[in-house]
């Protein structure tokens, strides 16, 4: 890690490509102060690096050993550790324009910087200790967020939201460690049944502490990744209108994704908080996607992958055998939310227990908008929008956590069980480090040295 | 202009729109300060505003009066006038997504500041006199600049090459005014013959520097706006192979530009420091090119439009009358650049004077690359920026400046004539007066005040 962190000074553009009135140019490494002084002339004809740290300073931008102003701009220079990337971090704000920001970028490399890899800032913030690894997805959450969900869910755990959640699990854990260790090295201090009650609460809470992160994941990643989401609908239901309301939606960002299949496009909308990825049923002719026409395989092969189904019915015509089909169909497929379009006209009465099961049946039109609002309502509800803070709670948004942190689960379990069937200590403590390993890896802590302080920090001294 | 200084206070995303690692929200005006202290917390705990300014200091972005955090990142505050714009400045560094650059200045609106209009920020830095007109328009040239030969003259530009040029004619010529001023206001101080002469000298000598400050455009224009060149020439003479060399230089940018007429792309290229817009005849079928075949009119309309002629002629083959042709219609519209193509291949004995009056004749081969750069040596020299060091001299860049100068130039040959032919005083000084004016007013200046400041200040303490 200390090769890594001192053996390159790097620099990139880390403001987005384009024209703009500024562009930033970032420098960090140990040679950022002397590569700033190479390339910038401060007005004041000091140098930057004997100004203090973190001062705006207005200055002329060279090419190296020559007078030739490339530009005029604002240099920063962070000295380490208090810094991004706990490095000596140089930043220079410079005219936004495609050839500027070249030609300040060339300078900078020139004067003795190398260019960055995807992500080294935020790699080497990391690596310096300076972010967890939950925080560092979350700052390319951030970066990538288009909408406000996605964006208030990133700040969170960029703030460490779920870094501290996972922290504090990891902390008790360590706790049992340190008592479940002494017990193996000084047998005579037995823990004996008072304290292996203790430990086993201890166990239990933090199993299920660690279970309701874990299931925080199923909301996280409707907001970060999205979830598939069908429209399913028999013709003339208004299928089509209310996609496209969907996507036609003030808050709905709608972006067009590379499809999985050939004949399907995925739109994203924000809806309810969570982010669907509806499936573009446009370029299938209505009539193929019928039930009775295409044949109950193809529909089921349609609702497979969906996380949700929005089934839209013509609320306005009686209840059919088709629908009644259709919607059982997608019942067993995902969580549906029946849509019964077209409220704006008389509706028809509608049998008993015709959508049942169904998350909500709900009376919207496509066509002047009416009952949307319940649609929202119901989304959230179903998907667990709701039901977070996403600016304050810790919420797990990504596969790699949710995987680390159900290895943990796992083998906490079995450290759980174990310690109820009395098997010896040393076995339970084995799959409580183990645990203790996966929790804290989800953050990427090297654990073994942690776990080690852990435990001798609670020792009495002289011991 | 203090109205508007003090009217609103302005929020943008300065930074190119997309994702990055960074945006760069500005405020500026006198609640600057104010919007600062509400939607930026320190992670100091103390008050931006009650910090020094121009520190970079670390804290949470929140929505005003809430402490939900939006994100996380950099607040520098600038105090007036040591700021861009001369008002008071805020610039948040945040994380360069869309949803987050958008919260962030939302939440600043929502704090007081109002949405900024196109250039308001370079707007107001001249309107509070931090930036004359001619270094604005540099900077806009800065923020488009693609090629390294724009950047350089824009940023001289916009360290005030021209604008000091321009401020020494005008400070003559308020020189020149006092003394006319003195001469009509205290007759019994009479200029006399001597006077007169020395007067005469400082007209004729700032005329002349005026005109050579005008004769910068022909080159600044080449630069910053490119002049259009057409590749001419006979079918198989290697017309496209060039065309397309000279779009494929490491050195060139090729960008498609909206074409004027139906059948006529533009692309731009950096040639010897220039920027050629070159048309592109691709579409056009090649025979229809030939000049017996589309007969001498179309050429010629072709041809009128082009500032510059590159002229290709098979070298490999006997020059023919076609070329003669050709060539003769070409002379006729701009300066040519002859090159004789295909010299890998044996060369055709090239008849005397066969292409008398062209700028160059040039041996190169379109396909091996031999040549090209006499060609960039031709052109650097043709559209004179070989001898403009574009860093350092005074360049006329824009039509607007080119204008006003040649007004000025006018009034002050006028003023020169009038002196010469021994007109009345004051019909000398009201024209010397206009020129100044419009000197001046090339860089936005008011000219009244200053001249009149400058005339009293000449005088002596008493008078």
């Amino acid at each position: 890690m200390a090769d890594y962190q001192t053996a390159r000074t790097v620099a990139a553009v880390s403001t987005p490509p384009g024209k703009g009135g500024v562009a930033l140019i970032r420098v960090s490494g140990d040679e950022a102060a002397a590569v700033a002084d190479r390339v910038f002339l401060p007005a004041g004809g000091k140098a930057l690096s004997a100004l203090s740290p973190r001062r705006a300073v207005y200055g002329r931008i060279v090419r190296p050993g020559t007078n030739v102003t490339i530009d005029t701009g604002i240099a920063v220079l962070y000295r380490a550790p208090a810094s991004f990337t706990g490095e000596d971090v140089l930043e220079f704000s410079c005219h936004g324009g495609t050839a500027v920001t070249r030609a300040v970028l060339s300078a900078v490399l020139e004067a003795g910087a190398e260019p960055a890899g995807r992500g080294e800032f935020t790699r080497r913030a990391f690596l310096n200790g300076k972010m967890t690894l939950t925080e560092a997805e979350a700052v390319g959450l951030l970066i990538d967020a288009d909408t406000e969900s996605r964006r208030a869910l990133a700040a969170g755990a960029a703030s460490g939201n779920l870094s501290r959640a996972v922290a504090e699990i990891a902390d008790d854990l360590t706790g049992v460690l340190t008592a479940l260790y002494a017990a193996i090295d000084y047998p005579e201090e037995d823990v004996g049944d008072e304290g292996e009650r203790a430990i086993a609460g201890v166990l239990a809470a933090s199993l299920e502490k660690l279970r309701a992160l874990i299931g925080t994941y199923r909301t996280g990643a409707a907001i970060a990744q999205g979830i598939p989401c069908v429209v399913a609908g028999l013709p003339n239901s208004g299928k089509s209108s209310l996609y496209n309301r969907l996507l036609g939606r003030d808050d709905a960002i709608v972006t067009d994704v590379a499809g999985t299949t050939r004949d399907v496009l995925t739109a994203s909308a924000d809806v309810g908080g969570a982010t669907l990825l509806l499936s573009d049923t446009a370029g299938i002719r209505e009539t193929e996607d019928v039930v009775e026409k295409i044949g109950v395989t193809r529909s089921r092969e349609r609702l497979a992958g969906a996380a949700l189904i929005l089934l839209v019915a013509d609320g306005s015509v009686p209840f059919t055998e088709e629908t009644a089909a259709l919607f059982a169909l997608a019942k067993a497929a995902a969580p549906v939310i029946v849509l019964l379009n077209k409220c704006d006209l008389p509706s028809a009465p509608l049998p008993e227990g015709a959508f049942g099961g169904a998350e909500a049946v709900l009376r919207v039109s496509a066509l002047t908008g009416a009952g949307m609002d319940t649609l929202t309502d119901a989304v959230s509800r179903v998907l667990g929008t709701d039901r977070v803070n996403t600016s304050t709670d810790a919420v797990v948004f990504d596969a790699r956590q949710e995987a680390a942190l159900s290895r943990g689960a796992s083998l906490l379990a079995d450290a759980l069980s174990a310690l109820d069937s009395g098997d010896p200590t040393d076995a339970v403590c084995t799959l409580c480090e183990s645990a203790v390993a996966e929790i804290s890896g989800t953050d990427g802590r090297a654990v073994n040295e942690e776990i080690i302080d852990g435990i001798f920090s609670r020792f009495c001294v002289g011991k």
